[in-house]
């Protein structure tokens, strides 16, 4: 253990703790920023707060990776998980408009491995880093009897900020005819997981599936994170009105979480190509339609609200952006999403 | 799954996820300020940053409960366990001098039963709220294949606020005769289960242990929160000097952390009254004199160093309090912490 606490290692045995707290430290150190303040020595993560908006409010998230950490483990893929759990976490504030400050992780097993605990870390400190954010902390938990033996669990916390006159979405703001613009997805993120994994079973990870990539490849994609595509729409001066991460419960339970009462997103369907993943996916599974798009993001990772005249610019600043369907009048007690 | 996502629940199904929201929603919600932005609908938890200091600084921290969820599982006892993860967490940030402003938390299980799952956030919800912090948001996830039927996890984070100038400990203002005072702890807290764990194994738990208490009971009383009591030494003016959190690493590991390299604290363990269950605890197990203090709080939870002239101050603001050494000089090399 350090006493500057760069990382808690309270779970685990004190070797294992040292040795990889030495192979992620550089990783880690990587990610602080001037408003970090590493040399206090600490309990907790020291965050100094500079350059505030008016009406500074912060937003924070948790979240799990779910039962990919499950194919990971198998597959011994450990980096691109801390990957999974930012910018899973990074996505989930960015679509309040906030910008991360600092990120907080959670690993626990039933006994863990240093050079895979680091290799997590790593993977979770080069994402902060892409991402702007610091990571300021951490615990690593050894749980003989509460893991599977072999099984890890990996979770996160991100915390942001936004100005509050800034906060999206903004459903008051939209109106019929709003475009609704896609972000292509790596894959399916980190949702899903549970059925694709009874889905692939028995199945050869190493098939081709998609261009170079394996089956097990594929599957293994990290979670993308949109910060620099946001940031390069707001920067060319898109007046975005809502965006919605399309994460667990896909298109179908998080388009209408930004919407108003009277409006509804209409999802052209065959408006974008399915990435082959999905389309296997799908097939195998025998998921019906709509079951398809609550179940998975099928190619789609985020959805932004743009009104029409906007749509331009978009696709200018964003040429992988996807035009793939608009709001339209929703009736008292219709569903917030339909598939068209 | 509510629109405005008071708890999200993506891993669990619906459900369960449902239920498990109807029964903690007003505990959630007793937690809320007025600084809590919560009919935004969203997808990360607001929290608007008012009355801010000079220079504000976030102290954030992330931790688990460790084994003692083994045992809280065994008997059936889920809301302390909430209380556990909730004060660990504070207490982990109060050492720097910051409140907390927001907790968010992190259940996972191979199977969640939503009565457990709202238990422990109630759990959390209520310590939450004693100790004067939102419970802004948490996720819980069901991971079969990941988590050993029957068991869970808990994690928690916090992020508190202290200003630059005030945090704490002070390293450079402690000197030689600066006092230790210690305030109990309500048994092991958080830490050492794993060891407790082996040594009452084949134990009666329902055995008397300490006044009304079963050794069941003892071992799960949960972990102190000790804001109330430093925002009473602080209102009366005791100038603190820095505060050791007795967790994983006891006296031996804590207590260093934050002094100066020229000092050492000599703690004097026959000037408390050990416990019953910790002397039972030592019996049984057969660790060291020195080990036991690297396991286990002993009976002291948090530690203050605070100079000479405070003491009547301090003793007259918190009759509990115990005088249970002092800072002295340490030689080049020498250990930080000193059993006398």
């Amino acid at each position: 253990m350090s006493g500057s606490d760069l990382y808690k290692q309270a779970g685990v045995n004190i070797d294992a703790g040292n040795q990889a707290v030495a192979l992620m430290k550089p990783a880690v150190r990587a990610t602080f920023t001037a408003n970090v303040l590493a040399d206090v020595g600490s309990f907790g993560g020291l965050y100094a707060l500079t350059n505030l908006p008016a009406e500074p409010v912060l937003v924070a998230s948790t979240d799990g990776v779910g039962t990919k950490v499950k194919l990971a483990a198998q597959l011994g893929q450990w980096r691109g998980i801390g990957h999974d759990i930012v910018n899973h976490c990074v996505n989930d504030i960015l679509v309040q408009n906030a910008r991360p400050l600092f990120f907080l992780d959670y690993i626990a097993s039933s006994k863990l491995d240093p050079q895979q605990v680091a290799e997590v870390v790593i993977g979770v400190a080069e994402a902060c880093q892409a991402a702007g954010c610091a990571l300021l902390g951490g615990e690593t938990a050894e749980m003989p009897g509460v893991y599977v033996e072999g099984a890890f669990d990996l979770a996160g916390t991100v915390v942001g900020l936004v100005n509050r006159a800034e906060l999206l979405p903004v459903p008051d703001a939209m109106q019929p005819g709003d475009r609704l613009v896609g972000l292509p997805s790596s894959g399916p993120h980190t949702n899903g997981y549970s059925l694709i994994r009874r889905v692939i079973e028995g199945r050869d990870l190493a098939m081709p599936i998609e261009g170079e990539l394996t089956l097990g490849e594929a599957l293994l994609q990290p979670h993308r994170c949109y910060r620099a595509e946001v940031d390069r729409l707001q920067t060319a001066g898109v007046p975005l009105r809502g965006m919605a991460h399309i994460t667990g419960g896909g298109f179908i339970d998080n388009l209408p979480r930004i919407l108003p009462d009277g409006l509804a997103a209409q999802v052209e369907t065959g408006s974008w190509e399915l990435p082959p993943l999905f389309a296997q996916l799908v097939g195998w599974s025998g998921v019906g339609h709509e079951e398809a798009y609550r179940v998975w993001n099928m190619g789609v990772g985020m959805v932004l609200v743009i009104p029409e005249a906007a749509l331009d610019e978009v696709l200018d600043t964003l040429p992988e952006a996807m035009v793939i369907g608009r709001l339209a009048p929703r009736a008292a007690g219709g569903a917030g999403v339909e598939l068209v």
